[in-house]
């Protein structure tokens, strides 16, 4: 089969590789028809995840058909459509039950990061019975692509945690695939005001499209811009969906008494925590590493059409193309790319 | 009537002040039968509260009984023997309506901060039908002096916000006063485990008394020692209960994933957050101003039994010698204070 491999930072390479086989009774293996690349795994050729060994085939979202099963799994059956989460859980430990899946003590994050991922031919998925998601017949794959990893983590880490409610006002910072991800999935709540910031302007445009009420471009006095739109009040929902201390500090400017401020970003570094403003401001602030567990609550959103998740889909390519898939998604400020879709086999 | 006024930094005095007067219809003028210090007048004397105008009288917290009040005042009447809370409410503006009155609009903090305060015969208390609670005859007004900040200080910011649950592990980081007051009411939730740490043997030793399962000196490798007390998997709850980095930072070390940080120190500096290694760990961070929402519960427990805010009163002075109470409180190290009772008349 073909699989995209990591080769240490800067590197990765499309090579043969033999199909997966199970290893364990709990596994599956996967026929990947449609998978995806996130920021994540830019964020690994970087050299910025070092527990990420060169050789490992990259990616850890995608949809595909179940092959083969070991002996002990026993509610999928080869033929079944499934959709792979990015989180593993054994859904027996302490964490899993009580759906804190990321932090499973036998799983987590794992593909495309400590075992073989889905930017292959085939994927062997561990606890497949609880790491994996039958979908409808006819469903749409390209959509539900965007359940593995983006959708849940801008709905879980943003929106759910930022306890987004009917009237409230929201500040998502990062227009991102990831903020763009968590402003679908905020307008389930059905917020007053929804204001995106970020410094590319086509992505803001974007963010007005997708139903942000105000769009602000970063730079300058950002947060008295922000703030003269809440009169000075300040927001309910502050979201950070970069990832940088810069942003994680203009959230902490925009955070109303009695708001909170939900992390999606993934930090590299420390940032400042103005506690000397805000120990009296009854806020919360939350972290969290998706844990999937709402994907089948997201998959039920698409199915009834409360959620348009194939709106995050820009660009397709076939695995045999995954390069360029990756040039067009790495250089999205020229590209446009929100989400790129790597076609890899037939349904 | 004798009042003790803050004079600037560093300087307090013990003076004669006119008896105060109503000035708005909602006031209420109350003779102060017994009061207390807090750690924040403190601060004022120190100067960390530039708020704090010379002249002020200090104090926020005391019982006593309303003299006279306003015409608009309905529900209390002269005569009534009251618990004074440390935060002024008008229980109309959208913060008190969502029982957020640290935030008041027209109130907060105001008591010995922006307005004479309870340190003397007798204060001024504003929007007194929000802001006094009648309490019930023959109730012992030492124990309920403790009802005006401390113990709904620990209770809301540190227990209510740290989410105490039974069963869970739980660490107070700082055994003075205000740790004590949220160790005392922790246990309403039956946790597991409580680790307290401090500096100080002696209040270590009052923790231990008051129910901690284990005490902890601080300095060395503190963090690798309350981690052994959970196997290295982390506390539930943790609580800043000192207002310095270092405290907020060994909160960050002791949480479990999944966990929550609440704070309840005063700080006057910023902080690091370690998001490099939180923005997975799925835990949440709380602060909060006392909003004393909590005063008729807990005014219920002491009369219930539930909780003996007795304990925490070690010394008692007249107000004639209160600068003595000053120096018993603020020299803790050596006189073992925890709070300080000043009586100032009869009931």
């Amino acid at each position: 089969m073909q699989a995209l491999v990591y080769g240490g930072p800067g590197r990765k390479t499309l090579e043969d590789r033999p199909r997966p086989a199970i290893v364990h009774p709990g596994d599956a293996v996967v026929r990947v028809t449609r998978t995806t690349i996130c920021g994540t795994d830019l964020h690994i050729l970087k050299g910025d995840v070092p527990d990420c060994a060169p050789g490992t085939i990259l990616g850890h979202e995608g949809v595909g058909v179940v092959e083969e099963t070991g002996a002990a799994v026993a509610c999928l059956q080869p033929g079944d459509h499934v959709l792979i989460s990015c989180i593993t859980s054994c859904g027996r430990c302490e964490y899993c039950r009580k759906a804190m899946y990321s932090h499973c003590l036998d799983g987590g994050w794992l593909l495309g990061h400590r075992i073989d991922g889905t930017q292959a031919g085939h994927v062997r998925i561990p606890h497949a019975e609880t790491s994996l998601h039958r979908i409808p017949p006819g469903a749409d794959e390209e959509a539900l692509v965007m359940l593995s990893d983006i959708l849940p983590t801008g709905f879980e880490c943003g929106v759910l945690n930022g306890r987004i409610a009917p009237g409230a006002s929201v500040a998502i910072v990062g227009a991102g695939p990831i903020g763009l991800a968590t402003l679908l999935t905020a307008r389930f709540y059905s917020p007053a005001a929804i204001t995106v910031i970020d410094f590319d302007e086509s992505r803001l445009a974007v963010a007005r499209e997708f139903g942000a009420t105000a769009a602000i471009v970063g730079g300058g006095d950002v947060a008295g811009r922000a703030m003269a739109l809440t009169a000075g009040r300040g927001y309910d929902t502050v979201i950070e969906a970069v990832g940088v201390p810069a942003a994680f500090e203009l959230c902490q400017e925009l955070v109303a008494p009695g708001g909170t401020i939900a992390n999606i970003g993934v930090h590299g570094e420390k940032c400042d925590l103005h506690l000397e403003r805000l120990w009296s401001h009854n806020i919360t602030i939350t972290t969290r590493l998706v844990d999937t567990e709402t994907i089948p609550q997201l998959l039920r959103a698409v199915q009834g059409g409360q959620l348009d998740a194939r709106r995050l889909v820009t660009h397709r390519f076939p695995l045999a193309r995954i390069e360029q898939a990756y040039e067009a998604f790495g250089h999205a400020a020229d590209t446009h790319a929100l989400k790129v879709i790597v076609e890899v086999s037939e349904p």
